[in-house]
C-alpha cells in the first residue's frame, strides 16, 4: 500500500519540489514566505505526496473550492480542483500517480483538474471526463472532471464557444 | 510588417489548428459546434494568427474578461486574457510572437496570461510580470501581467499561499 501524506512547507519539502517539472510560481512564493518569516517552518501546504524511503517521488496539489465559486457540478457546491500531480520519471507505471487520485476522491466531493493533453488516457482510467467547453469559465483550459454519485454536469446559458 | 488577423472558424482554420502543440477542448468544441450547425462557417473565433503565404504560422487567443471577474488589477477593470500563443517551430525567432503580443497591447488593456514557465524570458522582453500567487485565485497558474500606464496590481486580503 502506498501512503498519502499531506506535505509541510519546509526548506528539504522545497528542494524535493525541484526535482518536479511542473515548478512554478506556487513554490517559488512558499520559498519566499518561509524565508520572510511570512509563514512558518512545517506550515501546512496544499500538497500531498508519496515518498519511496525518504525521497518524495509523487506529488499533487488539492484545494477545495467554495460552493459559491462552483461552476463544473450540479447541484453546485464545494469541490476539489487539482494540479500539479506529477510522478519523477524512474517511479512512473507503479501505482503513486492513481494512489495520489484514488486518495483525492476519498473525500468524495467532485473533482476537477487541468491536465496536460498527453495524459488523457491515464485520466480517462481514473474515471474523469470532459465538460462541455465554455470559453469565458474555461479560457485556455481543457477541464476534466470526476463526478461523486449523484452529482451531474452544471448547465449555463454561457455554455459553448 | 507582419499583419495580425482575427480567425474565422471554418473547417480551413481548424485544420490549421491541428499543426500546434496546444490543441484542445477548445478547438474540438469549435469543430463539434460547426459540425452540429451551432456555430455557422466563419463565425467569429477568440483566435489571432498571422499567415505567411497561405499558412497559418502564429497564433492566439484572446479574451475580454469582465471587470466584475477582475482579481488582478487596480483599478478594477475590463482585462484580456491571452493563452494559447504558439509559433510553428520553423517559424521562431522571426518576430511572430512579439506581433502577437504587441497587437494585443494595442487594445491598451491590462493583459493576463499563464505561460509556461519555459518562455519567462520571452515575457519579461515584453514587459510582463509575475504577480504576488495568491492559491485561490491561482491554484495551478503561473499569472504574468501586463500593466498599461497608471494601472497596478490589485491586492486582496486573501494573498499568498
Amino acid at each position: 500500500m502506498l501512503k498519502v501524506e499531506k506535505l509541510l512547507i519546509n526548506y528539504k519539502t522545497l528542494e524535493e519540489f525541484k526535482k518536479f517539472k511542473e515548478y512554478g510560481l506556487q513554490e517559488l512564493s512558499m520559498h519566499e514566505d518561509l524565508q520572510e518569516n511570512i509563514i512558518e517552518n512545517d506550515s501546512e501546504s496544499p500538497f500531498y505526496g508519496i515518498y519511496f524511503g525518504d525521497k518524495l517521488v509523487a506529488r499533487m496539489s488539492l484545494y477545495r473550492v467554495d460552493k459559491k465559486q462552483d461552476r463544473y457540478f450540479d447541484p453546485q457546491q464545494d469541490y476539489l480542483e487539482l494540479w500539479k500531480l506529477e510522478v519523477l520519471p524512474n517511479y512512473q507505471r507503479k501505482g503513486y500517480g492513481q494512489a495520489l487520485v484514488e486518495f483525492a476522491k476519498s473525500f468524495a466531493l467532485p473533482i476537477k483538474t487541468n491536465p496536460r493533453i498527453k495524459s488523457a488516457d491515464f485520466w480517462s482510467k481514473m474515471g474523469f471526463e470532459n465538460v462541455k467547453y465554455d470559453v469565458e469559465r474555461d479560457k485556455g483550459e481543457n477541464p476534466l472532471v470526476w463526478y461523486p454519485n449523484g452529482v451531474t454536469e452544471q448547465h449555463n446559458e454561457t455554455a459553448s464557444a
